[in-house]
C-alpha cells in the first residue's frame, strides 16, 4: 500500500466535530481504495467516537492535538495562542510529508492563515484562493474566488485564472478549459475598474480566455473557469442558496395536493442540492499554497466529508500542486 | 382632468418598439384612471401603429422626434449627434413641465446621460442610480444599484441608501423601511474596502440601518432596502435569471409525465416570473435626477410597459422626487 494517499483530517473543526468527522473518516477508511486517514485532535474524544465502530485493521491513525481553534476566533491571534491547535498540527503533517493532504471543516480564516504560514505560497501567488466546481448545477464549471479574498487586484484575478485552469484540468478533468471573467456585460469594455484591467492581463494568459461572462452564464456553464473576486463569489454562492430555499418553499406550496409527498420531497431535494453548492461539494480547495488543503463548510457532515476526501485525493493523485507550479511559471 | 398624470413614452426604444410601446400606450390610455400618454418618436410610424386601434377620445397625443438612439450606440456621442432623438425630446417634455414622467425601454446609457444633462442631478447626488423592487420574489425589498454604476465610492452607496429609502417609502409604501448593506458576512467587520467604509457612513444615516446582509438574505427579504454597487447588482440580477432558467428546465424534466402539461407550464411559468425580476417589473426608476424617469428592459412588451407606467405614475403621485430632495438634505 505504498501508493495510498494519506489524508490528515482536522477532527475538531466544524459544527458536527468530532462526531461526523470521525464517522466520515471511518467510512473513507473502510473503502478498500488506498486511502489512509490520520485523525488530528483531542485523542480521548476521537477514541470515544471511534469506539462506536469496528475499526480493527482499518488504515486509521490518530495524532493528538491538545488545542482547537473555534469558529469566530480571530485567526491570526488564535493560531499564535494555540500552537498545538488541530489545524496547525494537521498542516505540519503535510509540511513534513507525513500526510499528502489536509482537510478541515473549521475556521476558513485559520486554515488559510496556517496554510500560508506553514506550507507557504507558491511562487508568483500573492493571495491563495478557494474555489470549487458548481457541482450538479454546472458540473463542467469551476469558480474562483469563492470567498477568500474580498478586495482583489487585476493580478490576483489573473492568478485565480491560472489556478482555476489547473483545477479544471486536474480535478475536473477538462483538457482545454475555457476561462472567463465575470462581469456586468459581455463586451470587452464592460466591467468595473479591476475587471477591465484584468481583461487586458487575461488576454495575454497562457489559457483559452473567452472574454467576459455575465451572471446568467454562471449556472448555464458558459465557461469552464469563471473568475471573480471573493466578495462577489461569496454573495453569488449565498444568493444561490437563498434563492434555492425560497423557490423550494414556493414549489412545495405549488405541488402540494398535486403529487405524492415523497415525490414532492424528491423534487425539492433536487432543487436544494442544485442550489447549495458548498453543502454538496464539501467546500473548496485552498489553492496557491504548497500543499493540498481542503476547507469545508462548517455544516459539513459525513457525506460532505466523503466528497472533500475524494477531491483532496484527486488533487494529490493528479499532482495538482506540481501542475499549478508549472502553469504559474508559464502564465 | 387637471390632476391627470402626463407620461411621455419613448416610442422608439426597446426591442419591440414602436409596436409594443404603442400597444401599451393604448391600453394605459384606455383605462379611465386619469393618465395621459404622449408618444414621442417618428410620427408616421406611431400613426400607423395607432391605426390598429380605436383611439378616438383617448388621452393620447404624439410629439414627433425625427431621430432615435439605437441600443449599443455610445450614449454620449449618440446624443450629441442626434439632437432630435426621441429620448431627448421626451426628456425635454419633462423638463418643460409638459410631462410629469418619461419612460423609455431604449438604451439605459442614453436615458441616464440625457436625464442628467436635461433634468440635472439632485443636490448632493454624484451618481444617479437605478433600482426597483424584487417583485414577487421579495415584494417588500428594493435593491439599489441594479446596474447603473460599476465602481462606487462609500458616499455613492450612502446616497443609494437615501434614494432606496425614499423609494421604499413612496413607491412600495413601507412607512419605516429597514436599510442594509449587501456584504460577504453579517458582522460589522465583513465586507470589501468600500462597503466597510460605507458601513460607517450608514450608521450615521437618518434611516433604520440594520447592518450587513448576505446573499441569501436578498430573496428572503431580510431588509426593505438592500444596497450594493451596480456591478454586483447587475451580476445578481442576471444570475437570478439564469438560475431560474436552469432550474425551470430541470423542473420541466422532473415533472414530465407526473403532472398535466398545462400544470407544468403554470409551475415553470411562476418560477420564471419569480426569477426574472426586470422582465416582470418593467425596469427601474432612474433616481437622483430632478424628474421621474423610468428605464425599462429592452425586451419589455406591453405588460411590462403597463407596470412601468404604473410605477412611474406612483412616483409622480407620491411626490417621490420632492421627498427624495428632502431626505437628501437631512441625510
Amino acid at each position: 500500500m505504498d501508493k495510498s494517499v494519506k489524508v490528515a483530517l482536522d477532527a475538531m473543526g466544524g459544527d458536527f466535530a468530532p462526531r461526523d468527522i470521525v464517522e466520515g473518516a471511518v467510512r473513507a477508511a473502510s473503502g478498500d481504495d488506498g486511502i489512509e486517514i490520520i485523525l488530528v485532535g483531542a485523542e480521548s474524544l476521537i477514541r470515544s467516537e471511534l469506539a462506536k465502530y469496528d475499526v480493527s485493521g482499518l488504515p486509521l491513525s490518530i495524532v493528538n492535538a491538545s488545542q482547537a481553534v473555534r469558529d469566530g476566533e480571530p485567526p491570526v491571534a488564535a493560531l499564535r495562542h494555540k500552537p498545538d491547535a488541530s489545524i496547525l498540527v494537521a498542516m505540519r503533517l503535510v509540511k513534513e510529508g507525513q500526510a499528502d493532504a489536509m482537510i478541515s471543516m473549521g475556521s476558513t480564516g485559520a486554515v488559510m492563515v496556517s496554510a500560508i504560514q506553514i506550507l507557504g505560497k507558491l511562487e508568483g501567488v500573492q493571495r491563495p484562493t478557494v474555489g470549487t466546481s458548481l457541482q450538479d448545477l454546472a458540473p463542467g464549471t469551476v469558480m474562483f474566488d469563492m470567498g477568500a479574498n474580498s478586495d482583489c487586484k487585476p493580478r490576483d484575478l489573473f492568478n485565480f485564472a491560472i489556478i482555476g485552469h489547473a483545477f479544471a484540468r486536474k480535478i475536473i478533468g477538462i483538457e482545454h478549459p475555457t476561462v472567463a471573467l465575470l462581469s456586468n456585460g459581455a463586451e470587452e469594455g464592460k466591467g468595473n475598474k479591476v475587471t477591465k484591467e484584468a481583461y487586458q492581463l487575461f488576454q495575454k494568459g497562457n489559457f483559452n480566455f473567452i472574454g467576459n461572462v455575465e451572471g446568467d452564464d454562471i449556472p448555464k456553464g458558459k465557461a469552464n473557469v469563471i473568475i471573480c473576486d471573493g466578495f462577489v463569489g461569496n454573495i453569488i454562492t449565498k444568493f444561490c442558496e437563498g434563492l434555492g430555499d425560497v423557490l423550494g418553499e414556493r414549489l412545495q406550496v405549488s405541488l402540494e395536493g398535486q403529487l405524492a409527498p415523497e415525490k414532492i420531497s424528491k423534487i425539492t431535494g433536487e432543487l436544494f442540492n442544485l442550489t447549495h453548492v458548498p453543502d454538496v461539494g464539501g467546500g473548496g480547495l485552498i489553492s496557491g499554497v504548497d500543499g493540498v488543503v481542503w476547507i469545508g463548510h462548517g455544516r459539513s457532515q459525513a457525506p460532505q466529508l466523503a466528497e472533500a476526501i475524494r477531491q483532496a485525493r484527486l488533487a494529490v493523485e493528479t499532482n495538482f500542486v506540481r501542475e499549478l507550479k508549472s502553469e504559474l511559471r508559464t502564465g
